[in-house]
């Protein structure tokens, strides 16, 4: 299959365009779609869209509470789908939470998520990557700018841009805690990445993205044309974002964590093919090859 | 002399009041300060103050300017007054630019800057410590929750809470380029911090504060009462803050650099004894001992 977004083979970075559309379903079929015109534009524009209150405070409680059940029964688990902090033994992340736990399941295959996501990838979806993520308070590391496209692209086999993120605020997000900070328009430009991949990066580089950071110039390009967008807002709310969109965080240095539960949709038409880099597949829990769980409109 | 407020002596933390007004003129002379009666009393009640605007355009660019040049004709030297990024040989603090530069001696001598710290700390000032800071774009660190009265006074032999901290942004500061952040009314707690102070703990402590840093039961405490602000705005603002105010700031991804000038004015009143913890007392450049500057009204 031609590989239409080359990265990673270069030493000099480059900015190409993107070349699928951001919303997949034609724009004439916005009344099918469970959002609204103005949301439509706003997510085509900026390449994300925010929904408040998206679940209700008792759904909201609950999902808190299984967060840490979660967490603390895997305490001491040697799995590989546990990722912990760089520097100490501190649950970061765990993968595939919607095949291995029937409540984080059930989240996933939330029917008010699939008619959005269904409309926007103009397809049927499978769940290619699920995970919780966990940054507490005082000691939660930044993560560097990134593209998850650049990524899957690469190192999963993932053809085209024809995927969607999906962050639900398991905590109140305030500006200051190390909220997801995106960069509207971005989605609309793919950055090559410089650099080689090595074997098993995948190891390294969920603890800490080093390979598939865009380089400073083309980063500080995004940034000046599109600025910088920080969604905050009560636990509950949905960010939605398109695959290629450019985001990261900061630190947070204050008493107060930030968690969510991540899912990704990616079109049954997009499904992985061998990773473009030459790259090992990476493993299933990461980037699911061949999806069982069809998830159907 | 007594100590007031001992730190750094058990193995224990604890939060003590504050035993010295937040501001020293007497509040019935409020018509003699510059600053409003709306301004000091968001002072006294918060422990810090933003005043937007506060040198114009020129004088931006101008101190925009010289901070630069002051970085580049010292990227060689290995003044103790330098301070560099942990790792790395970025330039991240010039000390004492009150003293060694001419055109930061006018700034910090700036009247309207002297007749507001006069009034607030109800006396003459000296300098205590000035510096230029430099937090960079993608990489700037984070530095952790501290008051710098804590620092001041067991390290330098800082008696009494009466001394003010300004900064000059000299960037644009945004909630996403590591600003600075605030606790409003910690001015009012003391946190008694753990340990003790090795020699030389200011060699590495300018770097990233580890000794006084308050433990996350207190910190918590002191946000959940006043939460955390953050102010923004554009370069040429000034921020005032009480030399007890709990104040940090997070790391920084985005292009955007965070620049400032910062000078602390302490009362003549408030002049430096011994360290109370038996330290060695620090170099000049960090915290002026007989100061020569003397500023008058």
């Amino acid at each position: 299959m031609e590989d239409l977004y080359p990265s990673r083979y270069s030493s000099e970075p480059e900015i190409v365009k993107r070349k699928d559309p951001v919303i997949h379903a034609d724009r004439s079929k916005d009344h099918e779609s469970p959002l609204s015109t103005e949301q439509l534009d706003f997510y085509e524009q900026n390449g994300f869209l925010q929904i408040e209150n998206f679940f209700s405070e008792q759904e909201v409680s609950e999902m808190q509470k299984a967060i840490f059940e979660l967490q603390n029964s895997n305490q001491d688990s040697e799995s590989d789908m546990i990722i912990r902090e760089p520097e100490g033994n501190e649950i970061r992340s765990i993968f595939k939470v919607h095949d291995s736990d029937e409540y984080f399941k059930k989240v996933a295959n939330d029917q008010r998520i699939l008619d959005i996501v269904n409309h926007l990838l103009g397809s049927e979806v499978y769940i290619h990557q699920s995970r919780i993520n966990y940054k507490p308070g005082f000691t939660g590391k930044e993560f560097d700018w990134h593209s998850d496209f650049e990524t899957w692209h690469v190192e999963d086999g993932m053809p085209r841009m024809r995927a969607v993120s999906l962050s639900i605020a398991l905590s109140d997000n305030y500006t200051f805690n190390g909220p997801l900070m995106l960069v509207p328009g971005s989605q609309n430009y793919y950055v090559k990445c410089v650099g080689e991949t090595p074997e098993d990066n995948y190891k390294e580089s969920l603890k800490r993205q080093k390979l598939g950071v865009p380089d400073q110039e083309s980063m500080r390009w995004l940034a000046d044309q599109g600025g910088i967008s920080v969604p905050t807002g009560k636990a509950g709310a949905i960010t939605l974002f398109e695959s290629n969109t450019m985001h990261g965080s900061n630190g947070n240095i204050t008493p107060y964590p930030r968690n969510n539960m991540f899912m990704v949709y990616n079109s049954v038409e997009n499904q992985l093919v061998e990773p473009f880099s030459g790259n090992q597949a990476r493993p299933d829990f990461i980037a699911e090859r061949n999806p069982k769980l069809k998830v159907n409109k």
